[in-house]
């Protein structure tokens, strides 16, 4: 049995609007109906794979619990970093709490924000690499370069890897950095060098001998973090005190550049790793060179990518060449095809002036569900509250505000004060500014709530929380 | 005294998605704080000018009336045509309407959605007219042109007009179809040639003289859509029944072309009919070519216009040459700007597949204010509704729905079948389906009042009119 190690905890920028910090990349459904991360944990699914191991960050728990849910997979833990570390100390903390109960089981870690369309011939591949992780080697994948790419790092081989024939674990020569145009040119023609996708099987005893070998540091914080760690509503919540003096470095330079058992198994399929909206466009465009999701309409563009996202704006695009256009309801981007890797920029240039939309989306997602904005006047706000069957939000109250409830989708059971009363659908209660209240979802369904609120401050931070089962303040 | 008659008909979807049939580009505020419509009456107050008469349809009626208090502008009268049957229609009637009390009085007759700057320099040359109008002439104004454009008809003179003199009046020598860009160039070049802007100074009886002589068949049918015409709610209704047998044709078909008596007054500012996007761009781009309106970021842009409207989305740009892109928040528009005339046929796509954007806006204007959908679910929808000071709903009901209503702003009269009550802010109101209701604002505020309407169907259609003070069905 393999247990996949997803590494979840990258912010990616890069594709704003649709990827911002509070919601990065890998919980959106980028390419077709499930999201990265869904589609990363359903490609490793199959009798030969244990429920996979998440690591991910303190702020996307209840995405990662939620999307397994919604993707009917089970997940063996989900680690939670107090603080992205890279991915070496993701991959040893995974390590260490694996050998807890077997020191000899097999890793398959990956990303959760790259696509790989044909999840039989990546799985057929890892089932070719895995007598060499058996044997002790630490086994990367790499991808066969279908163009010159400059964004990405190589792994060179000693011979070009026979053509047709199974894949099969070839020793790794050694790590190239990102090329230049020339190069990557130059390595594309000579075909003994592949793409380093970062994906890696192994033993769990294999890397943690690579780790004592190369990287002896991270060990005692890291296993302090982990002999520290809290169970907390089904996750396991690593200790900040020492996981804060874990330096942070990724995997190739703490291990893998050092370690002298490295094989290589190439593999052929489409790969991505969707680093921007160029990449998108190069995964979703048609014969015309169009990429179109969501309602657009395209009149005469070529190498265009057009998306409108979850807002339900059209998007026209009329006569674009090299160029995308992504819409969402408070932001749009357009951009030269060729400059998509400046979105980065842009993103900080937001930042840097406080707009909202540079780091967090309208749809605000919380353990019990989620709330958004539909429109903030001077003395009102309008909000959409959406509560998971079962959940419950704290028991509040506010200084500046009274607040109007009306459901209209399942049923709710509200305190307000001493009462506690069902409402359902097409019925209103009122909270009165001061008032201790609550709302839950004693239902099976959804429970869909419009909440009106009117007072002189309406920020988020007018709350005064009596009891929390999410154990927030 | 001039009386400036303000042709407001158009409906221009050239510039969608900021104009649209139901709210078309003279109504926005395309340049600075007004409307282009408010700008057009504006510009021609003074004491040498008469409250404007204003021409426009059906469905525009309570926007000029409210576009016109906003402005703090009075109008001698508001014309409604049943139907637009283009320029020549419309000022016949004008001139008809004021032959009522004046034969002898001035028309300034100028379309509603032009950017004339300098509206002091505009009105000297207004003043320089005024003999050759008195004097009996049809005085025509052309714009000395500031390159060669082909998107405009063009007035040829003998002479080049005499450079920083005072503007005075010349003999037309013809009228000029639009030409291609080496006709235009050589037009350029020579000097003779103005655009044709549509603005006209006439005596009401010149141009009924005109009329009588050129376009004779007209007069019957519009003198009898104005026997006919019903004063209703401060505008004058024209007869729809001889109004349809009014043949459509523009002006300069009708009688300028014809007439013999026709000057020219050269008018040297800057003026625009901003007739696409790219003529946006040119009359609001900054030195490095970029033309920026609301929550926008240009980075490494050139040549383009990035506008948000009215959703407060933050639209950001990286690395553009030549593109148009509008944001709304419903539609988004990215164009190259040399294609910005083909929007019009990128409507005409979308209206082909009902989509709503085609034609209409989120935000509905009505006699008596606005509403808008915050959102709209399976069997619920939320509303935003804003009701002017003293205005009223119609008395109605629905089969399919309950309504809850929550005042946000100010106060409201609400009735509830035999119920009459104040309702004021923080305080709702529950209207069960079927019941008679009624909403009105008796205050001096606007009124601000979420709704949230709960039922299997929720469709505009879904009412029964009892009563209506703007006499709707």
């Amino acid at each position: 049995m393999i247990t996949p190690v997803l590494l979840c905890g990258g912010s990616g920028t890069r594709l704003w609007p649709l990827s911002r910090k509070s919601y990065p990349k890998q919980f959106s459904a980028l390419m077709g109906a499930q999201s990265l991360f869904q589609a990363s944990a359903l490609r490793l699914e199959g009798p030969e794979f244990a429920a996979p191991l998440v690591i991910t960050g303190e702020e996307f728990r209840f995405i990662v619990s939620e999307q397994l849910g919604a993707a009917g997979c089970a997940s063996s833990d989900v680690l939670i970093e107090p603080k992205g570390r890279d991915t070496a100390p993701a991959i040893l903390a995974a390590a260490l709490h694996l050998a807890a109960t077997d020191p000899e089981a097999m890793m398959l870690v990956a990303p959760s924000d790259h696509v790989i369309p044909d999840a039989a011939a990546f799985r057929a591949t890892v089932a070719a690499a895995l007598p060499a992780a058996e044997a002790g080697r630490l086994v990367t994948f790499g991808i066969a370069p279908d163009r010159a790419e400059t964004g990405y790092g190589y792994l060179e081989l000693d011979a070009v890897p026979s053509a047709g024939a199974a894949p099969s674990p070839a020793p790794l020569r050694a790590f190239v950095e990102k090329p230049d145009a020339a190069r990557a040119a130059a390595m594309l023609a000579e075909g003994r060098y592949l793409w380093n996708a970062g994906i890696f099987l192994f033993k769990v005893s294999s890397i943690l001998e690579a780790f004592r070998a190369h990287a002896p540091d991270l060990i005692a914080p890291v296993q302090a973090a982990l002999d520290g760690a809290k169970r907390d509503l089904g996750f396991t919540r690593l200790d900040a005190g020492p996981w804060a003096r874990v330096q942070p470095i990724s995997i190739d330079y703490a291990v893998m550049e050092k370690a002298d058992n490295l094989s290589v198994v190439p593999y052929s399929g489409r790969w991505s790793d969707l680093g921007d909206w160029a990449s998108v466009w190069r995964e979703t465009a048609d014969d015309t060179g169009v990429a179109l999701s969501g309602p657009t309409l395209a009149i005469d563009c070529t190498n265009t990518l057009l998306r409108s996202e979850a807002g339900g704006q059209r998007v026209v695009g009329i006569g674009l060449d090299d160029i995308v256009a992504v819409a969402m309801p408070d932001a749009v981007l357009i951009a030269h095809k060729s400059r998509t890797q400046e979105v980065k920029a842009a993103v900080a240039a937001l930042k840097a002036e406080g707009a909202p939309q540079a780091e967090t989306f309208p749809r605000d997602h919380r353990p019990w569900g989620w709330f958004e904005s539909l429109v903030i006047g001077e003395r009102f706000q309008v909000k959409r509250i959406v509560v998971h069957p079962g959940a419950a939000l704290s028991l509040q109250s506010h200084h500046h505000r009274s607040e109007h409830w009306i459901v209209v989708q399942g049923t709710a059971r509200v305190t307000v004060d001493e009462e506690v009363k069902l409402v359902t659908e097409n019925q209103s209660v009122y909270i009165p500014l001061g008032a201790k209240h609550r709302m839950e979802n004693p239902g099976k369904l959804p429970m869909v709530l419009i909440e009106v609120q009117t007072g002189s401050y309406l920020g988020e931070d007018d709350i005064l929380r009596y009891e929390d089962v999410y154990a927030r303040n």
